[in-house]
């Protein structure tokens, strides 16, 4: 589905009371790349000083030895962003760090607020200059133009003001903050490493590290994490009656699949929406395959149920490149096919069911469809693990609009069509449901759905799209 | 089992008659870049200029739109070069391109002469100054000085002096020529594409241009494509008795599993290494798991027959860079965890089979078993599809010398306990032969049992590579 | 001199009313690149959209074709960029352009505010966030909180709480403005080309891309031209009495020969000046040569006046990179000479007069005087354009602290020591005043005089100058 | 005139018996960067292996403090090169080094064959194998080639064969060799420093590193330095009668001024170059003034000979990049007056003697005298400090066909003409060798004559150019 392109989603790393804390982050990104893959960026404090280096590109081509050597000090946060085109800017890049009258703060966001608009107009009336068009500027601004006593005061009644949803990791000289929205739309955990505390989106960022896991923060939790190491969370008030939106499309697709968030080990959750999906749409076939690598574990769920043997009938080209040269016109497809590419002598004269997570926009899945139908397959059967995305989402995942997703206006049989698979099935809501209500009953699914937990102005999201930018920053 | 580092194996391409010929030949060398990643280049021709661009890096990074555009002509063979360290130049970089009195010829080699030094003496006495130390540097010296009324005749009397492993992909301006020595150790095929021929090592370059898999090249035969689409094939002479000696190793580790090479679905025969093994040494354990993703064949074979479910208990980390940062003496084996994360939800509490396809120098294996373990594993079982890697290989593998190869003077016992595992069991020689025999039963497999097909004189090898280089070109 | 280092300066450009605005602004700023050699910057509008692309480097490198492309529109600003070293970021390379509710601004600086440190604490407690150390970042804060009914009044009003050097040019959808501070310490001149009008820190601007000169801007003018090609001019309250302070180091060495500013030719200037010098300090010699280029014009003055024939005595590398292997130890003023070297066959056995421009630190001179001496030269008689420099200059010119000027607290004669010359003249403080009184009387000559125009706290620059910094941006 | 593009000389170093050679090859090259801007290498040894570094670009660009580091050993030679566009390949960057059986060596050259196609024909008739289109592989071939009992023997031998211009420096394990041709077109000298014996083509590199000039070598010298620092010359058959032919031109415009070649400090004969100039050519006018910086000198001796003040009448750009982004065609002569821009002040209402050290095309005089013009000039007379320039020359500098040499055949007043100046006056031919011929009576002046000291095949030449090149290495 990753040609697709879902992207605008974030990855966030934290960590406290370790001297080799930007080191750390840095491996930490490594193990959230998945998460954003346009730039990164980490900021460090001596207790005193802030370190900042951020960049364009991958974990790997931003960071060196000699970079990492520059980012003193025994606290850090991280992170990585994905976005779309326009705004793919260094100057966007994240944490940002501002130094102000009295502190210096670095922040992290993960999400997408809602009110976003509103509040950047209310803070440009009283003289707020912005240099980015990223939210995590939104919220610095905030804390500036906010009166309070303490650090700690500023910090909630500034985030009180903020809609939709927002994980933050955020840094002071002397403290670590991490903050999951009152809805709890995306993941943030707290694991323990070697004496210091340790921030993630993701808990495979532990793993990477060696920390142990202790727990996801809580819906509306502000973790404070002192230099003392004391750690004390006050809560942003729930509306009533309070409902949890953990996105479960960072289930079904999007985290890593050593990963555990809300509470699931991804991959299992994912072997049993192939398990339920074999229930509900089963298939004469010869064998299963995936998409790989996002539908391998639903595919493995699938095979398992139905009783169908599991095959590798794609193969993944691990050598693609940022730019690819197009081939000539008759050559089309390649792109897809250059990415997987079928197994003929495992396809040919089968039937296959073919499993992948989600169907975003259809022609990536029309042309693996071909693709397989060209190596020989005499049946390929399409098997979805989620319902059909429907519906845009105001939240960070950066879905097409609504005309663009092939699911919002058309039946399934129109799909099948036009994918040119024999069958098709998309799981259903309530088998979704199901296996994700066995252990938890509070997801945002609006996607599928079109229940948004926190209301938005589809209008102005939408016209904050078309508008003509007035500030074209073509690079930098 | 690549970060053991089996190095020095190289992918060819060529095409004629196609006005998208070098465009074509980099869409090849993008689906054969698994067999070099060090450096790429095309040479193509118009049938009277040749053109030519080599670098440093992946097909992707070395080429772009413009440079393609420049590689004009309706011929064109390519080159994708692994090598050691040591002669990681661009000058050795490939095809190798000479502008000779009377004619052009470019040429493009996978294998390793096992008499290039003494023909590289004898050369060097007439006068021959070489710029690379390159085995196809030997041939086209070879080639400058040998009489012949033809090229024809030239080819053919220089092919016969060398000695050892060589596929090779030779250019004039007016012929496409395609040669696998008399033993057959490498792979090279030859297909046909919209009115084109086409030479690759592996078909799965023909899949990814959508061109039609004909045959492969016969060991010994040199096959000629001239300017009218005539083909002519002239063999060299053969031993007797005949022998072929077709790299066993391809079909276990080297080529891409959507391949077909000497007359092999590399993917089928891994998964029948794996059932044979799961027959051989049988388990008790409560899941099977691959080392992604070269094992993932065998180990769905090994689970296939054993009736152990196949889990996916590693999770791969596409975003590899060339550099990483290592951590600090504290947090070893992070390479090895960077690349692949043990999923501790799937494996932890649980026996599991980790099946792989090889191994090298051990240490690697090691630290794999050790994450597993720390992820929760009760019992490690490694199971591996060939049999000890005991004897170097003079024919392009870049195996290590026979001290660091784990296997070569350790009892599998010894090896077990250096790795840690609970049972260690490799195939055996007549397992793999029983496999391979089924179809086919002229492979080397020389690194098993020391068997060779060509002799060489090892201490010559050895010097060769200890001895101190003369003329350091540290970079270029 | 230039090795000595005099440093923070910047170039201005600005066109509006031409639909090459952004090419021209390009060759504007290629002829003013003198002035910042650090980073380049053009922002361009169209009427609506701003455009805006910035980087590190000379002019000729930060943009190409493509980039001049993409900055669309009939009007522009540009900016080169000299700085001290810790500030040297993309991040604070101008122009600085900002989205506000309500209006879009871009704005360029040459000079340095005295008051800078009090209005940014002033601005910080309002809520103001800053992106950037630098003095424009200011005027724009200002701006942003400035009440008033007009665009115009908030210019006005801000601009009249800045204290110091400041010429600037702003740009927003409809208005180019042009503004020298009441003293008038940078240049910025006025011209007309082609139907549009042009603004430049110097002339030789003008003629690069062959617009006509028309005028300077007045101390204290605010020049407006409007999306009508209307011209209104305000003026900022000048002190009473008024006094212009034109920084008269910009005609001794900072600007190009061939441009006029304050009046004056540059060439001109600088002839008369070594004319006075001859005057003033006569010299029993061969031959005068200048260093070159700085020296030239004064050398040719000294030449003329005293009759001694000019020669050609130094020649300049033309090839110095941004990046020198350091000799050895043994091979010290090596770095001089690779920039200078003396013309042997010219000076052996002569007795040499030596016009330089100024003196600043000494130890550049010391190892010209020393190369002049090993070239055979039998005497070195030293004459320096200006009067010794004793006083740090907080108007924009990064003189290192007066314990770093060799001036500041030494007579002349151990000045003549410490260079190892035959002897040394300066011209005097009458002789400087004498040559510009003649057209103008109305210089800042407060580096060496310690007559400073508009006071500011020496400590507090100091402080700023040696306090940590608290936020580290090492790269970016 | 460099605009005008005369390109194709090179700059060679060499040195031993020194523990920083390669170090000090390094600054011996970027004193002679202005011979060579394309690409520079250096090659050292330490008595048994050698080390090699070449690449595209400026010195300063091509090395680094960590390769020079590498560069191990107490000799070492370099080169750095011009070249016509089409052979501009780091492949063709020098020095040259092979390792053959028996020996390594290493070689540099400046100059040019006139029998090289000879010579490669039967070189590759012997099957040796050409991988650049240098003359200085032909002679390494010819080196290989050669039968001998001693390496000295078969330079000897092979250099026997070479005909034409050909400066050398060469390097084995032991022997530092220096040559000139027998006619000495090229420049080549021999200095001490620190124990240490060097070579250069200019002597300005001996002063950059502090060392002595001793001599020149002799033309047909062929100097051997051995590791005992033995001296030995051999010398090459001159012809008879012997004839010398140092090219007139190297004093004329390429040399830098600071060097002293053929016996003459290049200043020195430049001034005396004007000094004749204009009392051949006197001029009515109020100021003399340079095409700097190569028409400074002869200006300096017009003035003093003339009477008429000298005067600094462009300022040269020092910025000028590789790329420049061309102004739209109503602002054509930018790219002259981006280099020089023309001094207004100085200029206006003037009658002005503009000298340059010589016209090739004419193109760019042309643009200059226009500018002039436009800066107000009243009057421009031009002063060339050499003959018309009418014939091509096959010893290394690059000129353009008779065809685009402007003075091939139009008579001056037609060139005068062609200017737009209101007087034009070249050298005369007698003037120039009354210069010369006071010091030194050996020159070739075949560009201004026609009479060539080693005859050639001109046609040979001309196809050689015009042939369309059968291998193209676009860029590597």
């Amino acid at each position: 589905m990753s040609e697709d392109g879902i992207k605008e989603y974030c990855g966030l790393f934290g960590i406290s009371h370790h001297p080799e804390a930007a080191r750390l982050t840095y491996l930490g990104l490594y193990a959230l790349q998945h998460r954003g893959e346009e730039s990164a960026g980490i900021v460090s404090t001596d207790g005193e000083i802030m370190f900042a280096y951020k960049g364009m590109g991958l974990v790997s081509e931003v960071f060196d030895e000699e970079k990492i050597k520059k980012l003193k000090g025994s606290a850090a946060i991280g992170h990585v962003r994905y976005s779309t085109t326009g705004s793919s800017l260094l100057r966007n890049a994240q944490p940002i760090l501002v130094d102000c009258a009295g502190y210096r703060v670095a922040i992290g966001h993960n999400g997408n607020l809602t009110n976003a608009a509103e509040l950047r107009r209310q803070l440009e009336e009283k003289g707020a200059l912005f240099q980015t068009t990223t939210d995590s500027e939104i919220i610095v601004h905030l804390l500036a133009h906010e009166a309070g006593t303490s650090f700690e005061d500023r910090i909630m009644s500034s985030l009180i003001k903020a809609k939709g949803a927002f994980s933050l990791v955020l840094m002071t000289q002397d403290l670590l903050i991490g903050v999951r929205d009152p809805y709890g739309f995306r993941p943030l955990a707290l694991g323990q490493f070697d004496g210091a505390y340790v921030l993630a989106s993701e808990s495979c960022a532990f793993d990477l590290i060696g920390a142990k896991f202790i727990r996801e923060l809580e819906p509306g939790e502000v973790l404070f994490i002192d230099g003392k190491k004391k750690m004390k969370s006050l809560m942003l008030p729930r509306l009533s009656p309070a409902r949890d939106a953990a996105c479960i499309f960072e289930l079904i697709y999007f985290a890593r699949p050593d990963s555990t968030i809300f509470g699931w080990s991804v991959q299992r959750f994912r072997e049993e929406l192939g398990s339920r999906l074999a229930k509900e749409h089963p298939a004469g076939a010869d064998l299963v395959i995936a998409v790989p690598d996002s539908g391998n574990s639903a595919a493995l769920g699938y095979s398992r149920t139905s009783g169908i043997p599991f095959e590798i009938g794609m193969i993944r080209n691990h050598y693609i490149g940022r730019t690819f040269i197009q081939p000539t016109q008759d050559l089309r497809d390649f792109k897809v096919r250059v990415k997987l590419n079928p197994v003929r002598q495992i396809i040919e004269g089968k039937r296959v069911v073919v499993v992948d997570d989600s169907i975003v926009r259809g022609t990536t899945s029309k042309m693996r469809v071909h693709a397989l139908k060209q190596a020989g397959a005499k049946e390929v059967h399409m098997r979805i693990s989620c319902p059909p995305i429907k519906f845009p989402c105001p939240y960070g995942i950066d879905f097409p609009t609504s005309e663009e997703l092939i699911a919002s206006n058309r039946k399934v049989e129109d799909i099948r069509k036009f994918l040119g698979a024999d069958s098709l099935g998309y799981l259903s809501m309530e088998g979704l449901l199901d296996v994700a209500k066995n252990h938890h009953d509070k997801f945002c699914s609006a996607c599928f759905s079109g229940d948004y937990a926190v209301s938005f102005d589809e209008n102005a999201m939408r016209r904050s799209k078309d508008k003509p930018r007035n500030v074209y920053y073509f690079e930098e």
